[in-house]
């Protein structure tokens, strides 16, 4: 079967950066089949690298292999990492980005990517995407052992993410991701609200007080801002055939409360 | 061979939603091959979806699946369809996105999408795309039959186009699309304009009058307005060199003649 | 093995016109990879693409072919070409555009594309990507030989690109693209440093004087501005963490010195 490698990254595509490294990965693996998750992480953000690649990786099948590159620190003394979990493997830099997937899905096997004799050479100091990571990628597609990249590790660079605080009759949290429809989503999960009565309960953005967790955009009028689980599993905040976050003029990091009426 | 599934939404592509949908769909048929024809159709406009769709699918080779997914009823009681043409296979809601695609090429069965044992569980109600679109388009690239995904229906949502008047010395007709390049679109194809000296009239648009359909964009000097028939098959207003939409201050709705001189 | 085809085109991704192009490649060789360099180049900005080009096509594996199109004379009488290298097979329009990656890569051979039997019927005058250009591509990648496409030639239209002036204490330069992050990549290449104590020299551009060509990105505190010899091989002026162009006011044809202190 064709490998799979999936790429997420903040280079955009205006350039051919992600191109060059699709030619990387084809040239070390011509059975590869290269996914895009989005290459338009906000330059530099490993947040908001960390928080899509963990939303996307669920629905792979068994042996993708997972490249990101969000990588403020190329060149300077931040490592590389490969790491496995029971289905997947994950390559990029150590600083953060792939720790919430990772975490997600059960960590196995760490490794320092520090075996120099699959790197691309010259390694430049600024682009790492196209001398370390896609090779490294490249080479685990066609077959190579994890051993293979560097020595196991003990540890990777975990990657403080907001969560929401919950009590007996309400839920804090706070909007981590603004989707390309304008959509809010929040760190609160169904599972926080679930066996509760806070399902039912007001939420409130901003001033904005809508009336339960609903079950679709089109619970509502057009129009009108409704509270659904989204696809992110969690709270999400849209306004029926609009744009909630212009809408509202709320964005990542405004507070969201779910609490009993 | 690969089967080959294409791939239309106004997901935008800062999400990972697109590659999430990749991931489904090659889990379902790991042979698949995907092809992008755009993700930037604006926000829920099945109109701007169903015209694009139609502009690209006759190119793809016999067997194409192609899916679409421009789905502002998601969650609500609109039904999912695949339908059937003499050469290709439509995945998408029924909502009238499909309808001038399959129409074009001649339909020859619609079935419901009803069989959720081909679904992604739970289904959730805001990501269809995820949950039915692409496992049902997966499954029948794997080789399941049509009749796999729920019973033959006869009808589907038709959607209402507009469709210029022709007489015997005028078409009047209207921009339907603006492309990247900023040319204008219209709905005149070079059908309405044939064995007639309509193709030596007067090209008229917010004032501006166009000296009749020229072969190209560099019939006339740069800076230039110019009517062509365009990739679309209709007529094209553009300048030569330039943005004709910015430049003419026209868009999408406005009246198009062409009349005889 | 797949065969590989790079696009790079100036049609954005708002459209299906690169979809498009990428069902007539497959129609003609099921078995094809392709891969997209960048769609972004700005409409009609020959230069823009030829340069984004040269700094792509060196990491792909030997047959690769790269189908470029930039192409403001089509339907014009500017003539098609595919330019064979060592390595890579390089198919667009004659006017510059592939020159710069073709002398870089050594050229072996030019054909005019000539051979109509190739082609999409009817040929348009406006969108030759669908009706020639990845017609024959798409033939090339089946196997046809460079023969086919039309007979050879002797000459290809070159392109006038900005180049640095060298002398003993200094280079006078240029910026040449501006990347995603706002980098201001040169003309400058790292080979006219070598060698000498301008590696070491200030560089200057606007005013702004930076102290040297350094390792890295992370080599300055993050906000400051830094010279390093970039992915294109050139030096490159960057803002640690930051956006060069918008923060230095800088862009491309701005003038860059590299001297001695």
């Amino acid at each position: 079967m064709s490998p799979i490698v999936t790429l997420l990254t903040d280079f955009g595509t205006s350039d051919a950066y992600v191109g060059i490294m699709k030619g990387v990965l084809i040239g070390a693996c011509r059975a590869i089949t290269v996914i895009d998750l989005t290459h338009a992480i906000p330059a530099q953000n490993v947040l908001a690298g960390a928080l899509t690649l963990r939303s996307a990786v669920g629905v792979f099948p068994p042996g993708t292999i997972h490249l990101a590159v969000v990588d403020p620190g190329v060149g300077t003394a931040r490592r590389a990492i490969a790491v496995a979990t029971a289905h997947a493997i994950f390559v990029g830099p150590d600083n953060g980005l792939l720790a919430p997937a990772v975490k997600h899905l059960g960590v196995t096997a760490v490794h320092a990517i520090e075996n120099a004799s699959l790197f691309r050479h010259p390694v430049s100091m600024t682009f790492h995407g196209r001398d370390v990571f896609a090779p490294v990628a490249g080479a685990l597609a066609a077959g190579a052992p994890l051993d293979a990249v560097g020595p196991r590790t003990g540890q990777f660079v975990d990657l403080a993410i907001p969560e929401p605080t919950i009590t007996r009759d309400r839920v804090d949290g706070c909007v981590i991701h603004v989707d390309h429809f304008g959509n809010l989503v929040t760190n609160i999960d169904s599972a926080s609200l679930a066996g509760s009565t806070r399902f039912r309960g007001v939420v409130t953005l901003k001033g904005h007080r809508l009336d339960g967790v609903q079950t679709t955009y089109g619970s509502v009028a057009p129009g009108q801002a409704v509270a659904v689980i989204g696809s992110w599993g969690c709270v999400e905040i849209a306004i029926s055939g609009g744009h909630a976050a212009n809408s509202l003029g709320a964005g990542v990091g405004d507070a969201v409360t779910v609490e009993v009426a």
